[in-house]
């Protein structure tokens, strides 16, 4: 077992920090799908790159790619990393760390033989800010991207275009695919929420990525005077709302690992002597084992269907996204546990809740991600934090997991 | 007992029909206090009293006074009337029907002797919408209007400068004020609610206008991700906010004539994944007695701090109103009840969940009010409806009400 010396995490900081420079929008981060200043971006990464004899090239959707050959010919490739785009006034970490992490793991290897060729790759797009599609640079990979590239901004400009404005050639977009055998991908991105923060644990070994379903909710009762119109004779749509997000609070909080939310909910016409004639709302319902989250949204639109009938009340349910979970690779999330422990590293399971570049490449090759702790679960805020021990326990997790897993190969 | 001739109910309506035509908003009816079209309107009812021989002025409020003098000197006077400000983009009968029925029912009585004198008072404000306070016109009969005169509307001009600016003296206020002996006062008013039409009536007796408060709520929990923070570990905002309505919503269906209402309710910040940090709501709770209300009050107030407790979430309760209950007249309640039954009218007693002036006249004398059907309870809208039958109703009621306080005020 190797450990990377010291001043490799701190390199993984300085990189964070650095990269956070490059921005459209001064005094804050903010780096939207092919920007200007990815270029910067690609510079900063490309020169650790080259003092590491990476070869380096920038697909046609702007992931940027430096390779590390196996010294076998025809060995598999393991894929490392994460994403550089950013959600408006960002913090430094959601993405970048990821990234900064694989450049980091392979200075920590250093020389020495592998059985499996690494590829870092730090994905141009995986927020959804610019195009209202998340995962563009992780489609790519897979495949999946030509679909997209017809998809306008808000400024009409299609991805085909901003390919073209960026410098790149989407007609080149098939040789971003992968190619040859596939090892694998692992990610390590912050958690962007509490649960390792409550367990007192620096890292966690991510056990799937939730399916969600997201609905809007359209309640239409009647307005009417709150001083003149008895209960009984009431069509009130907010009470119909309200008496929803009590009983989808009430199942999530009974079925362990599920979470639901009503996130919009304004009433109308909004006055506090009025009855609601109207509400939108919306639910957000999410769990790793797409059974349970079927069967909860089954069971939460049946009982909204009773809510509304007992008040005289309709509703018009929109679904606005249907995603499957994705469960992590067996083996590697097995590989992750075996690294963390014996580092004598606490390593709890858990479920991420956010969307992340890993299912998508989960349809192609087996995946892996670790997560590190987020300190106050503050994330897509300009005070998103990590712990520089934690990061240098992702470190250690990190190459040892490449130790394992070369291991494996070889057996 | 005198049947009111046929082509009275007629003229009701033309006058209320012709009053509509009479706004500051060309299009739809809109007659905020002391604006210059209430000249006109005056003018119309000027006419009529001018027909029927009564004595009219216009005190320092606006307030349209029209007297028929009783035939004994010193009788009392009894006091007919309702409002002629709108809301806006108001209906044709709110106020302006109890007025008009006033001028009906003197002239219905027609020449025969009476032992009170009887002033239709047209009150010029009511509806609370220039200066955000109700009831200025028959504040000032009542002798409470002064303390209002330096309120200011939206735009600086306050209650003494917009009594100027019409070409009236504030200076006259004390000439407004109720003098000498007060049998009482009796308004008509278009009921503005469902409970007369649900019980097939045209006519409803007022048992008491109902008590209020009002409050402001703002929850503050911890906005957070909806797919990364689990239940456990949120700070629900919308959650308690909406258990909240929904045990206030079952706290009124469960007390008898109580009514609960929230109206306000937005999420903030309102997006479909993002768990609610805060949330701006109100409550409005009613009832005709104001120790039911007070009781229901506290229950919720405190149950409130329960649901926020639970979850972590605080709660800014701000009280915006309260208003005790005003019971209308026993004897006023009976006449009109007697009246109702000797013509074979149905004559249900309801409480009055909106105000209106008789809670203010009722603190200086006996007052009641009758109601007339709302078909479709719609009120404060230009598609605001009486049936002409109703009011034909209304008109032989009213007449025999004002028969039988003459025997009850001889006897």
């Amino acid at each position: 077992m190797t450990t990377p010396p010291a001043d490799l995490t701190q390199a993984v900081l300085d990189t964070c920090n650095a990269l956070a420079g490059h921005t459209e929008v001064p005094g804050e981060i903010n780096r939207p799908f092919l920007c200007p200043c990815t270029a910067d971006v690609h510079d900063h990464l490309k020169a650790w790159a080259g003092r590491l004899g990476l070869s380096t090239r920038v697909d046609a959707v702007g992931n940027l790619r430096a390779r590390r050959e196996a010294d076998v010919p025809g060995a598999p490739t393991l894929y490392l990393g994460s994403h550089l785009d950013t959600v408006p006034n960002a913090g430094k970490y959601d993405g970048v760390l990821g990234v900064a992490l694989g450049y980091a793991l392979v200075e920590a290897l250093g020389a020495r033989p592998l059985p499996y060729a690494i590829e870092v790759v730090a994905f141009s797009e995986e927020e959804g800010v610019r195009f209202g599609v998340p995962f563009i640079g992780s489609r790519a990979l897979v495949g999946t991207a030509d679909p997209l590239l017809d998809l306008p901004d808000a400024q009409a400009v299609t991805v085909r275009q901003a390919i073209r404005a960026y410098g790149l050639d989407p007609q080149e977009l098939k040789a971003a695919e992968v190619t040859g055998a596939a090892l694998g991908y692992f990610e390590i991105h912050i958690e962007q929420g509490p649960v390792l923060q409550a367990q007192c644990a620096a890292l966690g070994v991510v056990e799937a990525i939730a399916g969600q379903n997201r609905f809007l909710l359209r309640f239409e009762g009647q307005a009417s005077h709150a001083g003149t119109t008895p209960m009984p004779l009431r069509k009130d749509a907010l009470a119909a709302a309200a008496r929803f997000v009590v009983e989808a609070e009430q199942v999530a909080r009974s079925t362990p690992g599920l979470v639901a939310t009503v996130g919009v909910m304004q009433a109308e016409p909004g006055a506090i002597n009025v009855v609601s004639g109207v509400v939108n709302a919306s639910l957000d319902i999410r769990h790793a084992r797409d059974g349970v989250r079927q069967e909860a949204v089954e069971y939460l639109l049946d009982a909204l269907q009773g809510f509304c009938r007992e008040r005289g009340v309709s509703v018009q349910v929109t679904p606005r996204m249907e995603e499957a979970a994705t469960p992590m690779s067996g083996p590697f999330k097995e590989l992750l546990h075996r690294a963390a422990d014996e580092l004598n590293l606490p390593h709890p399971e858990l479920v991420s809740g956010a969307g992340h570049d890993a299912q998508i490449m989960a349809t192609r090759m087996p995946a892996g991600m670790l997560f590190v702790r987020s300190p106050n679960a503050l994330s897509h805020h300009p005070d998103e934090m990590v712990n520089a021990q934690d990061v240098s326990d992702a470190l250690r997790v990190g190459l040892r997991f490449l130790e394992l897993l070369a291991g494996e190969v070889q057996a």
